[in-house]
């Protein structure tokens, strides 16, 4: 406990912002099903969707000392991660620490623990993803890291890597599997199109993946 | 398991039609305070109050397979009802699976369980009730059914019953109590606005229902 | 149980209005980061705030008919807070309690239970925080007590208290109290709007609160 | 709401037993994997498996009269199962009641709610099933219903169906299944003495069940 | 915050030994079903029962200072009950502060939170009843308060109360009311054993409670 | 997914049994408060610790297909530590796999969701630390992968870490850290034994660790 890091390896903008806007179900299902935060994870906010370089904040419970450090390695496009390192819902963060990380280029917030000021960060645009919506106040006595690999609500966040948070929630790209998962996902958008128009259109999916015949096999019956 | 019902008795329409807009606090009250859902079923959507017709859906834990055979049985104002055969909130249904919905009369869902891809289905128009929101995939490997006796988030739900939905919750009528309850609902509704005007200009509810005798009896103190 | 007090003692209407536009973090973080509710305890509406003096209502578990006698104890600008004796989150307030609340110049109630007509009670304006929304119908067979002190949400609440609510939550400051918090939530907004500046101008925390000795003194590493 | 039925279809009494010798993993596998409690439904004693016939009782929240009338119809070998019509987890049944039902031939609960006293049911030998431990006490003023269909804990529960309890959990078998689930847990029983002896002896399930073809197929790789 | 009560008014010790005997069904039961903690309360081991004076205790969330200025208070036949001023479950307590509070008569902890080292307490005879079991390591940076009112559980804790504990839960009896709930209690338990022989030899509720004319009023129906 | 690592790195035995022997609440304080699972994750026995090298299990939900393959990886010393990629908490493990693993020298499993024939696990002595204790029957469908790194209820977990659980709870020690842990674990254990004494004979930690002037410093007063 108690380290900062610096330096860390940031992801391409560009295919970050592509990440982004594929979505989070998207993207989720383009990295093999895995990366995904639970259920318990929501937004503060409805219709918004983005994406960011992941910078990592590790926190005693109820202490949020570790976010004025972490502010300063703010980079434009980063977005913070943060999880207390036992449950603890308190509100860490709120208005004027937002008003603080946008002057740096960081527009959003992913937190396993509780958010305040919910009213002003929805009018300033800031986006947050939060398992709590709680004004209790925390202190600012204990070391925690920055920067530093974390396992926020269940998901393993290295530093730099891809955060893409949406309506359905949050999902994390490892730096290393960022263009790969972009082209899956990529193709997967590619030939969502033209599924929807034959959905829309009627066309069942049972025809169109062709299923009867392995439903058949399986001893689906229809009385 | 793996079984599809084909013909199921549907209510009259327009009595269906009548139960929804006389809203789920009211039907539920109507038919003796029975057929509503827990308070963790949410509506992913704000003020849309709607009503149906259930097609019900068993699924197994983490796989969606048999939406796609739900799909094909359902016709013009039936309502999804899904529950997994064990908790396990995962995103079974989203955007495609709505098209192919919508494509044959069905507008809504309820689900003990995930959706993903919320953002869309709101702007579809798509009502959806359910206990998560979640984008995590489910596989398509093992047989469920359709339209047999399910049981969702606590209530028993036998296809062709009566599904009502609105910011309160989900309520369900069995199919042979529809029309009592409805004119059960019908004269609570008659009376409420009587009621509502008289309480709206001071009236109090214990003069209005009369009751400071039953209170006094059972001892209640001013002090 | 089974008594009703008549005479509370209720703070200065302007105090209390200035600590509902103070908000619930800030007048939280102003007593000493206590009185708050928990992270349960959620609105049904967005971008509402307000105070009220509470008026307290102690009912058995599913059971509303305290809250008839309880309307006949509110003046304006009072705030329902109700509790029932054990965890039961069935719908115990709905829209004719409203009106019949407003009628008597309620404007908000506070319930660590279920409410019903969520969309109505949007509508005309009356807010709600609760742990639930549930249509589930109460009895009226059990007494319970009115303005007597209560536990809510984990809160102790004593008839007359200042209660603040705001997409945060909800914030209870005792009635001896209040002056007091107001003093200190007044020298808390001075200050912000200074520190929002600087923060909004990109000056940091670390700067700004002259952390940078402490946590160097604590063993913060940078690498 | 308000009945009691007084003559149910009980199964053989035998059969009932040979169900709960089976056990709550095998009788819930011979039927489909259908008919589990949660796993909030736990015992309040160890090392206790039993099986009988299910007399259901449906109550209000935070009212237990209907036990009193449920007692009544007890006979030699039934299992109360009781749910209340909303989530309530007060104590509804303690050691008095149990001698009650005792002194009837009636041996165990289960119960989507609290129990209290739970160190005399264990010294008595009453077994019970709950899904909360709880001392808060009940009412007694409003009307449910004994030996009607019920929804406890999930599960859909008939009257004179069986129910099979152990250190697992709670299992249903409907009536008219029973007879068939006990020739496949049967089945079962037979195949895993056989099972447990080749595993013991360090034979691999790869190998007994024959999966290396199966999961070589589905692509799984060995580095 | 940051204060220590150091004289307390405590119950004669004899009348508290009483309230432990009596049990906290009973006790709940004797002071009008008010004053239980709820479910989540738990203890760590089972067949204790005991009752003592608290000497209350409230921290800040992962912070266990307090507990060491609380043990120096503690006098023969305290009990301690501790209050995170937010839910935040790691481990307060463990085996060396036990050893601490043991010597000075304390013999257990009321806790809503977590504790540690479970086997060790367990053996050195020293009860605990809390709302986790949790190792996770707490600091020592923060004041709180020793022998200030706090709210345990959704329960008001004011030092010196009775707390009486057993498998059922906890339950806390206000210093004034102490005589009183003892006097009904008395007369509960006078009253249960004739009871019990009643029920036991096959009478059943509804005669002796004579019931069968209040439910045939309120209109049950037998079929 | 799909992949099974065969060669992992293990602990010397002889540490891991040395880390074991300091037990949960010693070793996560050793290595500064982390590794430690959450309060969800319990013993189905009581009085039973041990430690033993990590062999990780990833699972799709509701699926225990991957157990098979993962037995075949076990070697004397081994735990098995299994989840789910997304939460459910159905029964993956039981009795005929127990008798399978225990015939390869693996004595435990820890795992986040549920497992069944809890009674029989106990009398074979097979430690299991769960999230659930349920019988619901699982599928074998979807491939999952074997020795590779997961998160278990919030912990990341490599194969070969060593793994440490007792009634206290599950703490994963990193295989890179092991050496270092032990050794502060060591000088914990140590110092224990003569506070033990200290405290136990009446000292004070109030004295013992020096705290009144840091206490009198930030401004604790007695009154």
């Amino acid at each position: 406990m108690g380290v900062v890091v610096r330096n860390i390896r940031r992801l391409d903008s560009e295919l970050v912002a592509r990440l982004g806007a594929a979505g989070v179900a998207t993207v989720h299902e383009a990295q093999g099903r895995r990366g995904l935060m639970s259920s318990r994870m929501r937004p503060i906010q409805q219709d918004l969707g983005l994406a960011g370089h992941a910078v990592t904040i590790s926190v005693p419970p109820g202490d949020n000392w570790m976010l004025h450090v972490a502010i300063e390695q703010l980079q434009e496009g980063d977005i913070m991660v943060l999880a207390p390192t036992a449950p603890c819902d308190m509100g860490y963060f709120g208005e004027l620490l937002a008003c603080s990380a946008m002057a740096r280029g960081c527009r959003a917030m992913v937190i396993d623990a509780g958010v305040r000021d919910t009213r002003e960060l929805r009018r300033m645009g800031f986006g947050v993803w939060s398992t709590a919506v709680s004004a209790q106040g925390t202190v600012k006595e204990t070391l925690g890291s920055v920067n530093v690999p974390i396992v926020c609500d269940g998901v393993r966040v290295d530093p730099g890597d891809a955060v893409v948070a949406d309506d359905d929630g949050v999902c994390v790209i490892p730096n290393a599997e960022a263009e790969h998962v972009m082209e899956n996902a990529r193709a997967r958008i590619d030939g969502e199109d033209a599924k929807r128009k034959r959905l829309s259109s009627g066309e069942l999916g049972l025809d169109m993946y062709d299923m009867r015949g392995n439903l058949a096999a399986k001893g689906l019956k229809y009385v």
